[in-house]
Formats: C-alpha cells, sequence, structure tokens
C-alpha cells in the first residue's frame, strides 16, 4: 500500500469499514460477496456504504499481472481503493501452513461490531502480535463458553469424515467469511458435503484437517494448535486448487 | 478537524495512538503529561512515539483566540498534529451534564490495549450509539465482577464526603485520565482529599456527585444513572473554576 490517500483527521480513529479483495490477473475475485459485504459492516457502523461507486473505482483499475492485494476502504466521509502486492509471508502460509494458539474472550457488549469488518484493527493486530510472542503464526478466538469463533482476519474451516465445516456467523456473531462460504458453496466437485455449524475447542482438535481462510491466504492450514502438531492434510493443495489459487 | 492529511493507506486501520489536548489561549493545556501519556500508549503497540517531534510540531502552532481542540496523532508511520474546534455540544455538558448508563463488558484479554489511547475508536463511537439509542448520552463501563472503570472517551470521577475519587488505572486496567489526575492532585486547594480507589456500580449510586472528565469536557456531572436522576452538586462549578474551564 504505497500511495498515499488525502484524508480528513477524522479518518483516522478507525470508524469505518473495508474490503480486502484478491485481485487476480483476471479480474478482482468475489467482488460482488465483498462489496455486499462492505455494505453490511456500514450499515452495522449506522452509515451508508455505496456498491455502485466502489464497484466502478474498482472497474477503472488496471488489470494487474501478479496476484494482489485489492482494499475497498469506506470512512463515514470517503471511499478509498488501493492495490497492493500480496506479502511473501501471506503466500508462503498456502504452503507452510500456520501455528495456532487459541485464546478465549468475554462475551460481547450489546454495541458489538464483531460482525462488521472494521478499520479499528488495532486489537486485531495487537491479538497477533501476543500470538507471535508466544511462538505462534496467528490465533484462535474461542468463545467464553468453548465455541471456536475466528481469528483476527481469518475464517476457521475444518474438515471431518466428507464433511468440510466452518463457523455459522449469525449464530457466533463473528464476520462471515467471503472465502469460506465460496469454498463451502464448491466443495460438493470434490466430493466433501459443505455445512456450516458450532464447534467447540476439543471438537475441533480431532478434525482430520483446519484451516484459516481469507482472500489473501486463500487456505492456511493449521499445522499445531496450542504447541500440539498436527499432521498435514493431502486435501489442502486440492481445495487450494479449486479456489484458484 | 477540517484540515486534510496526507497518509499512507495503512494508517486508516486504527493502528497508532493519539491525545486530545485543551488548548487553551495562553496555551495547550497538560500538555507534558499529553506526551508521556502518548509514548505509552505507543510502546504498548509496539512502537516509538516521539515526544521531542511532537511538541516541536505544537510549539509551532499559531496561537488560538477560543479554546480548540488540539490532537496529536501518531499512526505506526507518521506524526499528524490538528486544530478544531470544540463542539458547542461537548461545552455545553459542562454545564448541562449527562444522563449516563452503565454496561458491564467482559475481562480482558492478555493482548487488551485498554490501557493505551489507541486510533481504534470505533467499538468506543459504537458503544455511545448504543447509549444514545437507549436515551442516554454516554456510558460507564463497569467489569465483569461490578467494579466502575471508564467512560469510552473519559474517566470517572466522585465525591464522597470530603474525598475526590477516581478509578486506579494499573489495577483496574484502564487508560490513565490525565484530567482526572490533574483534578486529584489540585483538589486539596478546595478542601477536598484526592485518591484513586476501585468503586462498585453500587457503591457509586451512593457518592455525593459523579462526573466524567476529559480535556474537552473538562467535568460533566452525571445527572442521571441508569435512569435514576441526580441532584446537582454545588461542586461542578468550583471544579471546573479549579480546573480553568
Amino acid at each position: 500500500m504505497t500511495d498515499r490517500v488525502l484524508v480528513s483527521p477524522a479518518e483516522l480513529f478507525g470508524d469505518g469499514v473495508f474490503e480486502t479483495v484478491h485481485l487476480r490477473p483476471d479480474g478482482p475475485w468475489l467482488l460482488d460477496q465483498h462489496l455486499a459485504r462492505l455494505a453490511r459492516s456500514a450499515a452495522m457502523l449506522g452509515f451508508t456504504a455505496s456498491a455502485e461507486e466502489a464497484a466502478a473505482r474498482v472497474a477503472a483499475l488496471p488489470p494487474v499481472t501478479v496476484e494482489s492485494a485489492l482494499r475497498i476502504i469506506q470512512t463515514r466521509e470517503s471511499l478509498h481503493v488501493t492495490v497492493a502486492p500480496i506479502p511473501d509471508a501471506v503466500r508462503q502460509e498456502r504452503q507452510s501452513g500456520i501455528r495456532v494458539l487459541s485464546a478465549a474472550v468475554g462475551p460481547p457488549p450489546p454495541w458489538s461490531l464483531a460482525g462488521a469488518k472494521t478499520l479499528s484493527y488495532g486489537p486485531n493486530f495487537a491479538a497477533r502480535r501476543w500470538a507471535r510472542a508466544q511462538g505462534g503464526d496467528d490465533l484462535l478466538w474461542v468463545s467464553h463458553d468453548g465455541y471456536a469463533l475466528e481469528a483476527p482476519t481469518a475464517s476457521v474451516v475444518w474438515l471431518t469424515g466428507g464433511e468440510l465445516c466452518s463457523v455459522p456467523p449469525e449464530e457466533a456473531g463473528i464476520l462471515a467469511g467471503t472465502t469460506a462460504a465460496e469454498l463451502l458453496s464448491r466443495c460438493s466437485s470434490a466430493g466433501l458435503r459443505g455445512s456450516y455449524r458450532m464447534v467447540t475447542l476439543d471438537e475441533l482438535t480431532r478434525a482430520d484437517a483446519i484451516w484459516f481462510a481469507s482472500a489473501l491466504r486463500g487456505l492456511a492450514e493449521v499445522t499445531s494448535l496450542d504447541g500440539v502438531p498436527r499432521a498435514r492434510s493431502p486435501w489442502t493443495p486440492r481445495l487450494l486448487d479449486l479456489l484458484g489459487y
């Protein structure tokens, strides 16, 4: 993200919403779904995001020759659209996987914005710094009553038997993952059933495989959870391929 | 905050710290204390804020003829210093007081930034919108075990007998309030003892008076708490005067 943008100081206070889209040489992937979520997030913050204006700005971008990160940032005052390289470390995670730590979080307050993708990302960065300080690559938030929720910048997906699962966003009060939803809707072509269901951390540790899903990572396989190593899954390359990563 | 600033898109993600200083015709009030807190906040986020650079930028500002809001914003990449009018509604609260609702929050996670004044202010704005939707002006966060903590943009101060109290920031895991600290250190000249101590919500309701303290408000008296009206305190104008508001 090297291009500079002109903003009012009020736009620096995290009071807005954003989307990160996987920008491919053949165009932005799942753009309609991302724009729909941008509008839903803005509504949760009490303002309107114009999907039409964002779509027009994205359509005017020059094509990319290598996969890139497209960010659509909508503050209460203005819309910013930027394109940046995907960090090598993020692409590497598709092959190498990630070491994940779990961490409990308290019940959400009534004004919680957990279902919105807001610009107030300081706590998400802090959570990941904490995980790294403990020797992990990322962390998985677990509810106070023991259910796996989501990661600071990713949805959790797991395979158990022939079922590929993710956490139901409404029921869990988390962000609706765009990449995870696409994977679940496509996985029947790989002979798997896709479904949403709540899962305890304990149940999750017994899954055949676990991944973190997000637009830039695609899928990063969880190679250890709370310090316990996990066998690599033959499904990782197949599912990455299914999603075009 | 009308002046525009040039930023990198990464600076829009709430990953920085700030201070709001009461800018008076005779200069910025409690500037050293605010700069010290800015540096402490940045350290909690794992980066360095230059108090010297901020002080030099502030010193170069032209004097103001009316009280104003000075904001010192330090992202991970750059420093922004802005001056803006104080909204009439905020100044009005010094006279009219505020209706406050209490709301419980869960225990903080180990990566909590609650002690830092970060730019990830979306949840603070959301909390206040929630309070307003319930018929309040602001809200008071209460710990899961019943202790009063702080407000989204203010410290809580209360009077009981001849003792003027505020919540101990370290013990409570909250932001150290600059205005509240100054008030407690000065209040002996008004015949009051200043002290920090934990207080349950129940105890707080029995205080002689309650205020929210912050740089722009100075003090706003709590005129109702959870819908229960409170008698106005004769101390409000005296303490505002003591602080120069």
